[in-house]
């Protein structure tokens, strides 16, 4: 793999075209390396592994640690110093937790004293509650300074994103001497730093400069005079949802963030933000479909025990829903017919609440939709809900007029889908909305919520007409 | 709002809370300050609108013409040179081609003529056909061209996310020299940088320094020596979830753009990534949820016609479903009951199937799951509907005997349960697999297909069961 990759790069003259190039070596791995070394673990092939995987990156190691299974034990055993220790902090719960179960407490503590201070208080954070006190009687006393730190910090927040590596300076520098010293002092730097960051002498935070700003300005100049003064600062409690939603609005690289008295203690960089865009974009997606966490490496039994949360609340509703049924069940024994159609008022209100839900709970996340414009979105799905309502209720009313030779039958079911689209229009901006404003997360709950009013209306508008009007 | 901004940073002693600072300046404009925009608007205070808006951020300018509504007009009229151009490379599709209506063709030419490479291309493209070439022939010469090249890379390419404006240097050239050459040229450099790139002679891509080495190493080092000529070069035609995917597993700031035969032609910045992350988190969200596009800003009528394509799917599956139960009109005629509890298993089955097919959707977009666990996923999946589906049927199957006192009806309903929830689980991960083999976007089709799936077998599990067990 890595061979091919230094040769297409370092080559003047591309022979593949580059989409194929892109395909085959920048995206992860491809299905047939990992079925390649799951057949050599198998054949317990120690030599033909490690040649093929010691120059892995560590997210690409972390996915083949993943992807090969249960086999995955022997694999480490294989590679052991060959694995880079930050391999292990790309890893989900599941397979961290299932590594370590294997480990050694010093070999693990060994591993997380080699990680930068985020990705190794990240880990140690994954870690189940007894592994965790173990591992960290055996670090090294700095470094479980810094992670007991850190865990102090409230989840999701931007103390737990935080490095506690960065490059700071007075402000009285010059542009001249300030390059000097990163010059003189590259080896205690960080490997990477985006922003140098000014600070008085009590080592509060006063302005960033962004480092291109440092290599085109004059050697003489005072770092003050390029600062950029109106630099967000991030507070150290910050959740981190609103820390991305700063990047996001001013573009940067990485922002300084600073305790309670305005000190500079750490610094988040954008590649964090980004993994923290993908977390959140990623929980909202699986809350609206019912599910709390991605569960795809977890065990069969834990995943059905965390699915049966939300089956349990959908069985609950059902059961309301169902109820308004059996008011009617006198008028169903006269026309059977009601028994066949009602599912369908129901689904339309269902499915049309859910794309109004779903554009709204976007809209509310991206604050696209907010108290200022709330009224205007609710009066305008209501309005889409009758549009649609009407436009449905036409072609469906003919159907069931066609189907069932009953003019009649086909105006109650229009009737009723226009109710139901109509109040799966209002309620479906108008429930996340109001949770919105309530501070309830409205995605997971919204969702079971619409569906069941939908479903009742629904089933109470068509029975209820139908009893009224053809008995 | 940014003398205080400017105030609450360059002040040493901090007053406020950092939190109450971070929620009232840093995340948007206030729903209070809309609304009093919209007040000064309304009595047409152009003075009073111009004090309080001529500091807005590009960002915040774009959100404060959404919210005000059709006032926006108005806005921009009283506005005029104080709104910065980048304002309207914010806007969505419908606000832009509102607001553009009512202005003339050079003006928005000039508006596009101040915007970076990548932001005016993609304005341009936002625009409705007609428009789009009125204002092309306002454009300058060199802005049109570089607007028609950009044109007709694909949509979602790196060629429509790339700058054209970054720095390159030839190899043998010394840190020192370079930085020189960057104190001296940086009239004409971009205002931000993010990495140096080394082309040879024919302007083909070599490898990327990264500022902060530049920083780092002595002045009579070669370029060449502190080179990553590992760094991933983008194919201007790849797709950018491609890009995205680099940028993540590389944790890059920015990355060269290179043309079919290697030379370099842009650069991809990482603040353009986070855009194109959030897009694709949203569309894969919207249509999960039968929505096309965000059409919070669109009109009434447009939203009800986009959404109605979605539900006309869904009308045409609920009658395939439902024919299922005019199966068993004879049945229902005998035991009502039937058509009381119906609703619940088809209701169970689509949630459960809704969780598999959430998770298994997500995976294949992260590629955590692919062809290598493909069937353990499925296999693990089927099993997980099973647990909860004899779990289920035993509460449900109990309820049902308590309600009817039928402990054979119970039974029945429990049996269907069961069933249901195998097929949940199995299609929900095998029907997105398949899908995404077969190059189909699962998101939209498969939840549809799915519920369709599950209403059919729970209907028909039911209602079949019950009429051999119970007639």
């Amino acid at each position: 793999m890595d061979d091919k990759d230094a040769e297409l790069t370092t080559d003047d003259t591309v022979d593949a075209a580059p989409a194929e190039i892109a395909a085959e070596q920048q995206l992860g791995l491809s299905d047939e390396f990992i079925r390649e070394i799951v057949l050599l673990l198998e054949e317990d092939a120690a030599s033909g592994i490690r040649e093929k995987c010691t120059a892995l990156s560590a997210p690409d190691a972390a996915e083949l640690l993943t992807k090969v299974g249960p086999l995955r034990h022997r694999l480490v055993d294989i590679l052991e110093d060959d694995l880079a220790p930050e391999s292990f902090s790309y890893l989900s719960y599941e397979i961290l937790n299932d590594l370590f179960s294997n480990m050694s407490g010093p070999h693990i503590a060994a591993i997380v004293g080699e990680l930068e201070s985020d990705d190794a208080i990240h880990l140690i954070d994954e870690l189940d509650e007894t592994r965790r006190s173990e591992i960290m009687r055996h670090l090294s006393r700095k470094v479980r300074a810094v992670v007991e730190e850190g865990l102090n910090f409230p989840e999701e927040s931007a103390g737990r994103l935080m490095q506690r590596e960065f490059v700071a300076i007075p402000q009285f520098w010059t542009v001249g001497k300030t390059s000097d010293y990163l010059r003189a002092a590259s080896e205690s730097l960080p490997d990477k730093f985006y922003d140098i960051f000014i600070v008085d002498p009590m080592h509060k935070y006063i302005g960033s400069v962004t480092l291109s700003d440092v290599l085109c300005t004059q050697r003489n100049l005072k770092m003050e005079s390029i600062v950029d003064e109106n630099r967000v600062k991030v507070p150290v409690t910050m959740d981190q949802e609103q820390v991305a939603q700063i990047f996001r609005r001013k573009d940067l690289l990485s922002a300084p963030v600073v305790d309670d008295v305005g000190r500079l203690i750490g610094v988040i960089t954008v590649d964090d933000i980004v993994d923290v865009i993908d977390a959140e974009a990623e929980e909202d997606l699986l809350s609206m479909g019912g599910v709390t966490d991605s569960d795809i490496y977890s065990s069969t039994f834990a995943t059905a025990r965390s699915r049966s949360t939300w089956l349990l609340v959908n069985l609950v509703t059902a059961f309301i829903a169902v109820s308004v049924i059996s008011l009617f069940e006198a008028s169903i024994e006269k026309i059977v017919a009601l028994a066949v159609l009602m599912p369908i008022v129901a689904s339309m209100g269902g499915n049309a609440g859910t794309q109004t839900l779903t554009v709204a709970v976007r809209a509310l996340a991206t604050k696209e939709l907010s108290a200022a414009n709330a009224w205007r979105v609710i009066g305008k799905e209501t309005l889409v809900g009758i549009l649609n309502g009407v436009f449905f209720a036409l072609l469906l009313g003919a159907v069931v007029w066609w189907w069932f030779s009953s003019p009649l039958l086909g105006a109650v079911i229009a009737t009723a889908l226009v109710i139901n689209l109509l109040v799966a229009g209002f309620f479906g901006a108008f429930v996340p909305i109001t949770l919105t404003r309530l501070n309830i997360d409205p995605a997971p709950a919204a969702g079971i919520f619409l569906t069941m009013m939908t479903d009742v209306i629904g089933f109470f508008a068509f029975l209820g007409l139908a009893t009224v009007f053809l008995l």
